[in-house]
């Protein structure tokens, strides 16, 4: 069963926010047996929305739309959609039950003059939203379900999680499992061409193929489907025998759909290794992308971003001679930043980063993309100077990558029970 | 002048990653006097991109697609492209200078055996990549201009800042300006209802109005049009004084298109005042905002992100007999960090979080979404509880909001030339 997606809001299209909601339908429709066919980014117009719903319509059986059911006069969804299925905009008694229990969870009255959620397209059923206040709707017309719910995130993901995905009636005649196998060192293009040029043959004979270059390597993926769940078996039985008669299978960190930071903590529980972080340039973000993990507690205990050199002198115990003579950026200064919060945090592996993400502060022998990253752990401290290319945010980014690369390697390097 | 942004990827709608270059678009288009009609995200399939360029081509002057151009068998856009304009695929030698100028800069040889780059669209030029290897594409067809760039986001960027804006021929015949005004502490139904029901309307008759609620508030923008620099002046005029006499100018913090993170770090360079964090529930979310601005370093100093209770007790000095008493999820433990991160870090205010961002971890008496904020500088620290709802992830994000929230007030509480 397809999804098509709308976005509904002139703020997702002049850059003040970015839509949240895509992005976690994509990652959760799967596991339900639904895909996600397109994601529609529109603005708050009724020529706009009505075009997305047309082609929606045509291609999908579920649409989900998000955004425009708050109280300004700019939210114009539900009189939107009360036109396109040509119904009236109606004050049901029977809504003010639902919408009267949304406010009491708050402890807040609701009142039927200044607010009117309880105004819907005749037909439109409500549905109940336990984060915030506006409450979404959900209509079903010749076998398609539309559901309009609030854009804020917290609001949009529980609501699709608790009231929209229990109504989706999903066909279950098929079976499909996606299989990722995630390589590292080796580039997009030498895979395919020079390591196993059949590779990407062998593997679409039996499922879809796709592949997805990173920073630090390239995930592949095939999708198999199958009338029972032996065909699958077998299917990816074959996959499996196809990956080790390859001179890929090397270059296999890991099989499997988890993310990069999901891999670190699972490898880190097993061997019970503990680690840190400390950051210049990465300033949180490797701290962040491993916090928004849960269950990382038990094995990551924090981080200190350094930003300034203070910090890095007196938090860390960076010499004022390294940094003077090898500058902030410098394999000498994340090797000792990288050995000063092993001391301070307590962990078994800090890995450290030092670098210019720009737009300013480069120089012809060190231009903007370079990082000093360091790893310390008890066997050892080492430091080397990396370059990467792009602008201050995609740079932040592959910077972390990189050292979230170097400690995965480093935590498989280190014998378990550590 | 309208432009449709067409990304294609199968990786974008199974949630292997998200679209990154929409929202730079959207950031960006405005400032050159461009307009993002549409995002459009789409599968690696002949299908849905031909109906995603027919409707792009009906509505827009300007189509920028992004992915689909690497080395794999599933990157389709060129020959999809090919077929949708008619085009043959072919091999000019023309190009080749091109693409051996990319290579060059990378210190490395184009081989044209292995790779195809050479071979694109007839009647297609192609576009210069100085951070990747695939070169992007160009067309004109019927007054519409057709730009199809890598999907990565340092290649897209970089290429489009550089190759496709100057390329693009914009209609100056029109002024327009965006007016934002940021209101905090008065939730979005209340002032529309309540502080000041003419204020919508009495925006709109001057130009555009949308709202946009936040965790610490309302952004209010309204754009207005005018046919000369004189008309804009005088409509801005018009809007000042209707927010100086709305009870609404009360609540105003900041007038102009800066982020919260921006705001700060302004005020911070005004008033000489340098910040940093300790973080526990929000695990370097706070810095890593912080340091997404560019500038940041004159007064963002560091950041210690404390996850486990250790490095709460070693690093930040925070009381055993604290943590047991009252919890790691208490103001007590919110004073005691932002206190020690203070005496570490040695900048005039540090923000600490404390909290529980789920899923597990909370109880009746502390929820998930349950967390402690501390402040602390040279005059006095304070810390209290709040509570927000959510998942892991947005609350993470609601929790970083208000604390840079309470962040700003007390900079502005402060002194300056502290």
């Amino acid at each position: 069963m397809n999804i098509d997606y709308i976005a509904i809001g002139n703020e997702l299209l002049n850059g003040k926010i970015s839509d949240l909601n895509g992005l976690f339908l994509a990652k959760n429709v799967g596991k339900n047996r639904l895909k996600l066919r397109k994601i529609h980014i529109v603005p708050d117009q009724e020529s706009e929305i009505f075009m997305a719903i047309n082609e929606a319509f045509e291609n999908s059986d579920v649409i989900v739309l998000s955004g425009g059911l708050g109280p300004t006069l700019d939210d114009i969804t539900k009189p939107t959609l009360a036109k396109y299925f040509s119904k009236k905009l109606v004050e049901k008694t029977e809504h003010l039950e639902l919408i009267r229990k949304i406010y009491q969870e708050k402890n807040r009255d609701y009142d039927t003059n200044h607010y009117h959620y309880h105004r819907v397209p005749e037909d439109f059923a409500l549905l109940f939203n336990n984060v915030g206040y506006a409450p979404g709707l959900y209509y079903q017309n010749k076998s398609k379900q539309i559901f309009s719910l609030p854009g804020i995130p917290a609001e949009f993901q529980t609501m699709f999680s608790k009231e929209v995905l229990p109504l989706i009636k999903t066909s279950n005649s098929k079976f499909s499992k996606n299989i990722t196998f995630k390589t590292w060192k080796i580039p997009e293009s030498k895979i395919f061409k020079q390591v196993d040029p059949d590779l990407w043959s062998n593997l679409n004979s039996i499922g879809e193929v796709a592949s997805l270059p990173h920073t630090y390597g390239v995930d592949i993926g095939v999708t198999i489907e199958g009338e029972t769940e032996n065909d699958l078996q077998i299917k990816e039985k074959k996959i499996m025998d196809i990956l080790n008669s390859s001179k890929v299978s090397d270059s296999i960190y890991y099989i499997g759909n988890e993310s990069l930071e999901e891999i670190i903590i699972q490898k880190a529980i097993e061997k019970n290794i503990t680690f840190g972080f400390t950051e210049s340039c990465t300033g949180g973000l490797l701290a962040s992308r491993i916090t928004d993990i849960s269950g990382c507690s038990s094995v990551f205990w924090g981080s200190i971003t350094a930003y300034d050199n203070s910090v890095k002198q007196n938090v860390l115990g960076v010499k004022e001679k390294t940094l003077i003579e090898h500058g902030a950026v410098s394999k000498e200064t994340a090797f000792e930043m990288a050995y000063g919060a092993r001391k301070q945090l307590g962990v078994d592996i800090v890995v450290s980063t030092t670098g210019i993400a720009g737009p300013g502060g480069g120089s012809k022998e060190k231009p903007v993309g370079t990082i000093g990253i360091g790893i310390s752990s008890s066997e050892d401290t080492t430091s080397e100077l990396y370059q990467f290319k792009g602008n201050r945010l995609s740079l932040k980014k592959r910077f972390s990558d990189y050292a979230l690369f170097l400690l995965l390697e480093k935590i498989n390097s280190l014998p378990a029970g550590h």
